[in-house]
């Protein structure tokens, strides 16, 4: 065995795919987001993102900024520890608080990624419920399907939103088994949503608990930002909710609120949670401030939601194919890995736009995508600029319109 | 199925056992480490934290928070996406170029904990490798166990540190045949060291990859405090090096360190790499701000042996049970999980003294054990108190002497 030849290999047929990736490397600037600096070999380029998960620009609100400043001040940089051995410090304590108090429930609890968070909590409950079946939304996230799978239980998929399908699944199992539905709000690719309340509708007739991924709804909807289960109306009918500090929040972390039994045995069970250091407490005071901040800020999702239609709105006009998604996620339609590529090359290089091109394994093949997340930052001028510049990579590559 | 009565019932299981893990809640005092305020009912004590990992109190030191401020200036809180989609930051690319460079390797790739970075450089490497065998040391930390599980790769387990075991395994199979030696460089719950010599001998000798988990070594030993692979001058012979920013340099995240063929296979194909958001760039600068510092300042690694040798003689004299351990970890036997907890609680509520007892499952039953890790800024007045409170306690619960 050549090891180094191998993995050389292994590397080599991604880029005959075309779907070898190419980190941007950039400087964002607080104050000015959208707006970031691309270094390429260390010359910079000024260029506008169109593709951060930071949805709010709430990295850059200077409450945010001010918490986090003051807690590396009091406390240093790291947490010294996992949560159990010298990790845990009032900031730790008082976002899970405030992420409970957030959705409603009695507890909750932070991991150190919504990726931990999924991987950890899935696996355990799994893995600690005699003989669980864990029902799975076909198109659940990376995270949640290894977290099923690593708690060992038995899984069934269910067809993507489909509530015949889940139902046929449901009916199929004696009641006093233990079930878990595990789904999501907001699908972070197509952009569509989970139907909450008809799976809660569903969960309560055959006795399963609901695990709700809405790392990709948390402060974006809802009257206080608790995700689309608020919105809904449905928060309360929902057994643990998932969500994430690094998205809407716009810090680093993940998290569960759920019923203290629940919180409790993820805490003391969990091998992903007791195994890890801790979040260092001036993330924990940022993102607890950043919370604070969306709560009571309805005007950010309003604007959030208004930047989303307008785009998808001129994407129509240009006749550039938008995909449908009733949330502020905005796919464009490829279709293909290495001209999906070469069209973020071309909007990087040439427009100062920068999109990453979404690939297998994040999406099927075939509907390789630019997904674009516009945000309350991105104003008139930015858009149309946008817009100008797929119309002309659209056309120079050749690419279907709409 | 009641599910709230079931876990209700997997906790009071844990009471009873005594393995019910009460978090500390702290409030850690910049520029006075290891001091510490505990809060109980919101009620402040003055607490001296023993039992922290970050070794060096490079958690509080000044050209670390310095930079963690300036990055939070100039980027803001989050990374705003995963590395792959808008998450890179010139602080990223930095930061691997620093650890590369404290390897001597040629590349290094940052993930959001020690943990994911052992769960996925070790998932990701066994599932690539056709028909790869894993061999394990018996006492490997539990996130590389994870990660190993998770390749789906088989595995074989040898006896601790026993190199005829090892090399009885490794001679049982075909030259051709991928393998990877999984081990450690300090155990960090017995202190003891891996023999990375002559495991990469027999490495060598059967056509394997070494893994090392050096999160307990790094900072600590060698010239440049890159681990004990440095200190051995064997550094090069191991093919990975993984390694934490959450203990001896203070800060939080993980690492692997290898050559840009494996680095690159683990980024392009690693699910909890491509699906995590980035650290922060704060976060990455303030690691990379302690790295510089700890590689230059070898006297922080004399201090921090002297330290626990000093503690460890202490501990003899007064005939405290010490556990053998070559390392700067002071691990002292209880034996017994509810009395473990109970000195511990002593300890914290009538000395001040803040020590986690270190139960099953991260010890085995019968070995539960306090684990103090003395630092360059516990001082003699402070080792004093310690062992006078030790004394105090075993004599009241009538603990085994040495």
């Amino acid at each position: 065995m050549d090891y180094t030849a191998f993995f050389h290999d292994r590397i080599a047929a991604l880029k005959a795919e075309g779907r070898y990736r190419v980190f941007a490397e950039l400087a964002r600037h607080a104050g000015h987001f959208p707006a970031a600096t691309r270094f390429v070999d260390g010359a910079p380029q000024p260029v506008t993102v169109w593709c951060s998960n930071d949805y709010l620009g709430m990295g850059q609100h200077p409450e945010v900024l001010a918490a986090m400043h003051a807690a590396v001040d009091e406390c240093g940089a790291g947490a010294g520890g996992t949560r159990n051995i010298s990790g845990t410090s009032r900031h730790h304590v008082a976002l899970e608080r405030e992420l409970a108090s957030l959705h409603e429930k009695e507890a909750a609890l932070v991991f150190t990624s919504g990726y931990t968070a999924n991987l950890t909590a899935l696996s355990t409950l799994g893995a600690l419920l005699p003989d669980c079946l864990i029902l799975s939304d076909e198109l659940n996230h990376n995270s949640m399907i290894e977290g099923i799978r690593h708690s060992r239980a038995d899984k069934v998929v269910f067809r993507h939103n489909d509530l015949d399908h889940l139902e046929s699944l449901l009916a199929a199992q004696p009641r006093e088994r233990p079930k878990l539905i595990a789904f999501e709000s907001v699908y972070s690719m197509d952009g569509d949503f989970g139907p909450i309340a008809e799976i809660c509708d569903l969960a309560e007739r055959y006795n399963a608990l609901t695990y709700l991924d809405e790392v990709h709804g948390v402060g974006l909807y809802g009257a206080t930002g608790a995700g689309v289960a608020q919105r809904d109306g449905v928060m309360h009918r929902v057994d643990i909710i998932q969500g994430t500090l690094a998205k809407a929040f716009g810090v680093v972390g993940g998290y569960v609120a759920a019923t203290p039994e629940i919180c409790d045995a993820i805490r003391s069970y969990g091998q992903g949670f007791i195994f890890s250091s801790a979040l260092p407490p001036a993330i924990a005071a940022a993102a607890q401030a950043s919370i604070a901040v969306v709560r009571r800020t309805p005007a950010l999702r309003e604007k959030h939601q208004e930047r989303a239609a307008t785009l998808k709105h001129l994407l129509h006009e240009w006749r550039l194919p938008v995909m449908r998604s009733p949330s502020h996620i905005v796919p464009v339609l490829v279709g293909d890995a290495a001209r999906c590529k070469l069209a973020t090359d071309i909007l990087l290089d040439d427009f100062g736009i920068y999109i990453q091109p979404i690939n297998y394994p994040t999406v099927p093949r075939g509907t390789e995508r630019l997904r674009l997340t516009p945000g309350p930052h991105h104003d008139d001028l930015q858009m149309r600029r946008l817009v100008e510049a797929l119309a002309a990579v659209w056309r120079r590559l050749e690419l279907a319109a709409a």
